[in-house]
């Protein structure tokens, strides 16, 4: 699993997040902008007699306390997802829509999940190159199919959403999915942004299903070098395009079922860009201590292995079979382990939480991040 | 105003909406598998206690009954209003970012008041065609001063969002901008879904400021044809492209300062793409009467001209000087005029709402709109 193991056909150069094309550098100063014109606006709240949570600025959530309960709110963009799927669609024949439909939904509830919020509504944005991307009925179908059911698989209501068609913005023959999701924090004690989360907790993470939705940058300029490209296989009969395309795992059935089994998260990270980097996302000083590793789905090998990463970039940039992380009490992390299981999801109590400077240790990999190894507020 | 008034250089061809490129009929059968799929979704709120407010399927946000009061969730794109902003950019070297980005939140929010609703966060979503993008400092600045004035304008916090770089689906150096946005009904009694619209019922027109954001499609198609394009002057000293990026007038102001005031809306419609048609989007059956008309701003009657659209055509593609309408009891009208005077935004009691077939009549332009001019459920 390790690139040092590599034994790949043809030597590779290295490929690092930043060759495949995005420049965080120049994103960042807008993105701080952004965020501090943001929270100067949070007064306005006072005029309706509410406030918000301010320990939910620059959590993957927006929280406001309206009273009788917590409101949170996102919207998230899918990303570079879709191409693969055009592309296998161009390859097979076959519409992965559903699939991407799922990843679109679970890139914005599993953000949600992680205050605490029991997610009610969805809101679909679907910006479409032209009118001619509807043409195709049977991938529209499998778009709306798949949003559906991924809807009832986290018992949301589909609210409505945006269907532009966008000409000249979004390129022909091209989509652009994204998700708004709305939810509640009910009973306020269910809030879950690190107020109780202190050394002794253990870490508990869920299994991906693979590269979910971050990291296709890389993973599609690393299809460009391969000589089958999306058709090599990663493991005996799995194609590279097919692993990439599984769907990512939905976490709202998980957190739903651990409050109601008195599980009470103390804190959550959805693993998505900067891969377990995540881990290190409470602003909090302490030391994140894993002993056990998930088992990593083939096609991250596969990407690992081919792009040269080491287990730093590998670790530092993709989810390596960890989707989602849950910090809780020691002595509720078997139980919160069975409760994910119950609901089809593997999971492991794989570390624990220590005093001590903030940092991230993957003892079985000897690999360590630092706090300046994650930096998003 | 009216076409038949013409006096161009040119003897123009007609342009209609369809020839400017959106096809609907492409798009309507997705869009009526999604609102099937979506209403079916409507159960799960049940699991938690709570449920829909079923008239709010088919109007401008969803709305849910959690309770002490009612949750309101829209997304909305702002469309390819952008493109207007960039050819500008070229000729002028002007950023207009700052008025798009009011374009983008009136988008969402002046929607959401529809359903009575105050909206208390909204969500950024810009998806850039690369992180190029991001190096126009400055207008990378407009947009993010003007999303904060728009939010300080409408008291709304900013609660965060999606800052994508989307190469190979946004078009290089474009980029797709549209607002989440979520409100509360508070009181429940507040909701403006139709209820208590009926007979007698005054119609409050409220000025808009040109174009807004739709029928932009139709506005850049006939710059192409203008022999000075964007740079044609609609009236003395004011060019055609500076006209139409005149920001969307935001409403929520007017609808706070309404309810402060005790006037009741029995119901509201943002006037958007379909122009007046949108004053038929309650499913009863009523007469909507209009004796009073707003003056048409100059930006509109140029493209109702140039484009050749007669009467029926223009108000029923454009918002021709009205940006949102009022359905109040005829005894509030005066005050609702009062009540948006004082916020800044003229307003007019433009008529009323009688018994009688589903069907706006415009005396004063001899336009008659029939139930089924608009089909949006």
């Amino acid at each position: 699993m390790s690139p040092a193991a590599s034994a790949g056909p043809v030597p590779n150069a290295v490929l690092s997040y930043e060759q495949a094309g995005v420049r965080y550098e120049l994103i960042d100063p807008l993105k701080v902008a952004a965020q501090r014109a943001a929270a100067a606006t949070a007064l306005h709240l006072g005029a309706h007699g509410l406030a918000e949570v301010a320990a939910s600025r620059g959590e993957s959530a927006y929280v406001v306390d309206v009273g009788p309960f917590h409101l949170a709110s996102i919207v998230e963009c899918l990303g570079s997802k879709v191409l693969v799927a055009d592309a296998m669609k161009a390859l097979t024949g076959r519409s992965h829509y559903a699939a991407i439909a799922q990843d679109t939904i679970a890139m914005a509830i599993n953000d949600l999940v992680t205050v605490g919020a029991t997610p009610l509504v969805v809101q679909a944005y679907w910006a479409a190159g032209g009118s001619e991307w509807f043409e195709d009925t049977e991938r529209a179908r499998a778009l709306v199919d798949g949003w559906k059911a991924a809807c009832d698989h986290c018992q949301v209501a589909w609210g409505g959403g945006e269907t532009p068609a966008l000409a000249g913005i979004v390129e022909p023959g091209r989509i652009d999915l994204a998700a708004a999701c709305t939810g509640i924090v009910q009973p306020k004690e269910r809030l879950s942004l690190g107020e109780r989360l202190g050394p002794g907790d253990a870490i508990v993470l869920l299994a991906s299903s693979g590269i979910h939705a971050n990291g296709l940058s890389l993973a599609r300029k690393l299809a460009e070098r391969l000589p089958a490209g999306y058709l090599t296989e990663v493991a005996p009969g799995l194609g590279y395009g097919e692993a990439l395309l599984a769907p990512t795992l939905l976490y709202s059935p998980v957190t739903e079922a651990l409050w109601a089994a008195g599980v009470r998260v103390h804190y959550a990270a959805n693993i998505t860009g900067h891969g377990w980097r995540k881990l290190l996302r409470h602003p909090a000083a302490l030391t994140y201590r894993v002993h056990t590793v998930p088992p990593v789905p083939p096609v991250l090998q596969f990407i690992a292995r081919e792009a040269g990463h080491g287990v730093a970039e590998a670790y530092g940039t993709l989810n390596m079979g960890a989707g989602f992380a849950l910090f809780v009490a020691a002595a509720d992390a078997a139980r919160a382990v069975e409760v994910a299981q119950r609901r089809g999801i593997a999971a492991w109590v794989a570390g624990q939480v220590e005093a001590g400077p903030k940092r991230l240790v993957v003892e079985p990999l000897a690999l360590q991040f630092d706090a300046d190894a994650l930096a998003l507020r």
